[in-house]
């Protein structure tokens, strides 16, 4: 019976009704290992920062209203009455007549509400001269002004930066609830791959995907579980992948997936669990035999072989699984305007991505397509700037035309020359 | 005697004269550990890739001149002689008048030079029917075709992302040289300052420095080695400037820089060792009492107590060093032109940083001074969302002037409302 192959919206939309993507849980981690990790609390202030009355500059406690009327002609004078300095809980009272020397940051002695600056009073013989007036509660940073107890320093759901555990070291934390990194299963099939550093027999090729997806699943916020190559051989096949699904919170795999005679995957992937197989090929290209299926509530996407097509494949699909998985934003891609260099058509009813490099050319920004067949595994890989997007719909892309390129990188491309 | 304060340029340089800021070294580590590592060797392909001639299509092996006068109307018969699969090395050969099944990937067998596809062709009694001529080379992807022995696929320098891993991979290389990631010792002084987690007493606040500064010398490519909290006292300080020189490549304090009484650092690291401190108070605001230091060949960044000056020294004085040790190229901070809310004024003699947050007024971005006063010590630090700079030159920013803002986010930043 002849199926139509799902759009990728409505593949996602299929993976999204098994498999609900959300953060798997939340562990309580020392604060100093939280940088780049995504709170799962509401970070409250217990206290009030600063927890007391603090001087803002070095000079004299005093009361202010003792100091009314002085000016630089007429100084009030004081008796000093002790020092208060940082970090000491002060032993004395700043009575009526009297002034304490105090630094910055000091707490405000009792009796106190007000702070001379250093630059603005003279000392002689044990006695303070004030030559300016001060204001109640001048130079006096109150108790819970810059941080109120109760306030919400970090949110749910914040990826955590020097900013965000500063913020939270002020409170007094030093643990945090952060969402679990989902462990992400990463394996390899074909019986001509052979992993790297083993010895190359006639006919084999090293296995690229395993190692560019275990990056790739970094990138994302995830663990990868490296599990290696395995032969297209259904058995075999189906022991690893039970072991990846003992081992990790979902799994990707790289090639037997087209309808070759060798092409095992999707059968050994229907008969692993329920619901099994959910998405059989996807009306895109490249990446028209990619089957996802999803086994135990845990989901499995079985890309195809060629490095180009798989990573662009776990851009678009899987990336933002494992992203929500570990309760993170969705990447945003940047983009480029820039014109194509070449008339490029989409394949016959699928979405197409063209891979392509950019280059200037007379001050002109131009996507250059970069194939991706099977010639170019590697050189694609490295060459390509990012993609364009050709509706299954539009006839063509002009030469010339705008286009809008999806960078690989999360941050601006360099133009490689 | 007066001396003049460096300017930030000139700091650099003297910094740059007693330091030369470059990789520590090279460690070879395994390929699948590399992701955001430093290459720091030039990959070649030992071998040719593919390392054979391959076919890119399911079809049957021929010698093409077999075939030549092949047309629809007009098949050619071939003898099917055998089949060649992916990853063995094929047991036949094709002689003339011969044909061989063979699937995409696997190697062309001996004799034959073109690949004829599956759709061409016909399978009737152990003999094929070709009904399409075959050109010589024709669906071959010949060894080295991707890339050829002697090639360079990734270069030393090159952060390591999906892509350059899975290119090194591709040529076998389970292993990779990468540069020493750079230790860096963070302590905060203070008799003020508590670490979080522990009790506050009276008097105390809780330290916010070592916290944001260890993340962000991992933002920088760095690896943090937390020391903690110490007292501003002589003797104890520079015990732990000594554990820190000890176990670590570098050194960044905070606090303890300013002239009062108990700001002991600037001394304490004159005493340390040879050259000492070779910066001592920078003409910029905030950051004037910033103090750098040498000792034994490694660097000691003495930066204000304040979390947002610090925070904000860090990134301009810093960061850059960490980076070149790490063997990575700078970060480029994004930036972006916004509307002064606000005349602003630079400190007189010294280039100001005014920290900005961004709004969107009547649908234009207007970027609004956040006060970087003691009173708004975590505040700052989350309000903010980059900086501004004046020249000590300048007489100010007036309101509505165009002004360009650093962001402190290496990505374009959400503009929170």
């Amino acid at each position: 019976m002849f199926r139509r192959l799902l759009t990728l919206e409505e593949a996602k939309l299929v993976i999204q009704k098994h498999f609900e993507a959300k953060p798997l849980g939340v562990e309580e981690i020392p604060l100093l290992e939280a940088f780049n990790r995504v709170l799962a609390e509401d970070v409250v202030a217990e206290i009030d920062i600063p927890p007391f009355n603090r001087s803002t500059v070095d000079g004299y406690a005093v009361k202010a209203e003792d100091t009314f009327g002085a000016d630089e002609n007429k100084p009030v004078k004081l008796k000093l009455c002790g020092m208060v300095c940082v970090g000491e809980k002060p032993k004395i009272r700043v009575e009526h007549g009297t002034a304490a020397e105090i630094m910055t940051g000091a707490p405000i002695p009792e009796g106190a509400d007000a702070v001379v600056m250093l630059e603005d009073a003279e000392r002689k013989n044990g006695e303070v001269y004030v030559y300016v007036a001060a204001a109640r509660d001048g130079n006096i940073m109150k108790a819970g002004a810059d941080i109120k107890k109760g306030e919400v320093v970090a949110r749910k759901g914040q990826l955590l930066t020097a900013r965000e555990i500063g913020a939270i070291a002020a409170v007094g934390r030093a643990k945090v609830k952060v969402y679990k990194v989902p462990k992400v299963a990463v394996l390899s099939t074909g019986a001509e791959v052979t992993e790297p550093g083993k010895p190359l027999a006639p006919a084999k090729i090293y296995d690229i995907n395993a190692y560019s997806l275990s990056a790739a699943v970094q990138e994302s916020g995830g663990k990868p579980v490296y599990l290696g190559v395995f032969p297209d051989e259904a058995a075999e096949l189906e022991k690893a992948l039970k072991t990846a699904l003992a081992s990790a919170d979902m799994v990707v795999t790289s090639g037997g997936v087209s309808v070759g005679p060798k092409d095992v995957m999707p059968t050994t992937l229907s008969q692993l669990g329920k619901p099994g197989v959910v998405v059989c090929g996807i009306a895109i290209k490249p990446g028209k035999p990619t089957t996802v299926a999803v086994v135990d509530g845990k989901p499995i996407f079985a890309l195809p072989g060629h490095p180009t097509s798989a990573l662009l494949i776990f851009h678009l699909l899987v990336r933002p699984v494992i992203e929500c998985m570990a309760g993170r934003m969705p990447t945003k891609y940047a983009t480029v305007k820039a014109l194509a260099s070449t008339r490029m058509f989409p394949a016959r009813g699928r979405k197409t991505f063209v891979t392509v490099k950019l280059k200037e050319e007379s001050g002109k920004l131009v996507a250059e397509p970069v194939p991706m067949g099977l010639s170019g595994a590697i050189t694609t890989l490295l060459r390509a700037d990012g993609f364009i997007e050709i509706p299954e719909n539009q006839q063509f892309v002009d030469e010339g035309e705008e286009v809008m390129v999806h960078l690989f990188k999360s941050e601006k491309a360099c133009i490689k020359s």
